[in-house]
């Protein structure tokens, strides 16, 4: 739950940063950044701030803003039906980035679970992401990021996004927002 | 046909645009930017700079830079066995560019065919694209675009990309570059 404040005063921060680094939105695209809390009232650590520019049947493209240290949390995108998950390149256009997927722990992480949430971070394969650098996740693979400290744009380029399927491994996440009015 | 010296300075010109717009690349992207002048030698008027981003199975993003006037020619994506054609969504982040579709033909369109090929641009509908706006071509869509006095840089959101299937309306086109040593 994120207050309608709340809401608003993130949209026109990620807007800042947007402008920061060059991004141009028309003003409804501005009105519409989606402020994400996933459900656990703590915004500035587990949260997102997304503007989607396009999501049809087939492709799916939207920036994330991403405060300093404001984290994604781990989850994967299921099949559904005939259709395989969801397939996502993240590009760093600003900041710096830490995403994880399975495979060998990195020794040291740069990354920062969230206070209180340690248990719902599994996977510690790290990639760094800086500005021009992108990875691309196939199909179900388990993942989660964190920007640095100065906070990150991470475009991501994908298949047709269904939030509302997403498979969290914490399971007080809800993905879609709700605002307190 | 592109000389090598022009292909490398066409390179080198783009790399300044997307520097100029924010847009960040790896080393390696910057030297593997795709010079296209379609076969046709006239590359300042009839020609586009591409980098490729990512291009799976699915999902295709490109940043598409224009030199002022440069044109993309008239073409579309035809459905492969069972796949419907291409889908794009065009992004304007830098510039200007007029797109045009099948439609009522706009009256003093913007946009002016490259000199000796206007038998090869017969559709008229204009959709200007300032900064953050966009467009989106369904499968099969007739499309052609150019760039405004200052040049323009253009994202492409898209299903995967087969370029050497796109059919051109002018028959003397050949989209795979070739470049002279």
């Amino acid at each position: 739950m994120v207050q309608r404040s709340e809401y608003e005063r993130a949209q026109s921060e990620a807007l800042k940063y947007l402008e920061r680094a060059g991004i141009v939105l028309i003003p409804e695209e501005a009105r519409r950044i989606e402020v994400a809390d996933f459900g656990l009232g703590e915004l500035r650590s587990t949260g997102m701030e997304v503007v989607t520019y396009v999501n049809t049947e087939r492709v799916c493209a939207k920036e994330l803003v991403l405060f300093p240290r404001q984290t994604c949390p781990e989850h994967y995108h299921p099949p559904l039906g005939s259709r395989p998950g969801k397939e996502e390149t993240f590009r760093c256009r600003w900041g710096e980035a830490y995403l994880y997927v399975p495979g060998d722990p990195t020794p040291n992480p740069k990354g920062i679970p969230p206070r209180g949430r340690e248990h719902a971070y599994t996977i510690w394969h790290e990639i760094v992401l800086k500005p021009g650098e992108q990875y691309t996740l196939a199909p179900g693979t388990l993942h989660w990021f964190q920007s640095g400290d100065q906070g990150a744009i991470v475009s991501e380029f994908s298949t047709t996004s269904y939030d509302d399927s997403d498979v969290w491994t914490d399971k007080e996440i809800k993905r879609l927002p709700t605002v307190e009015e």
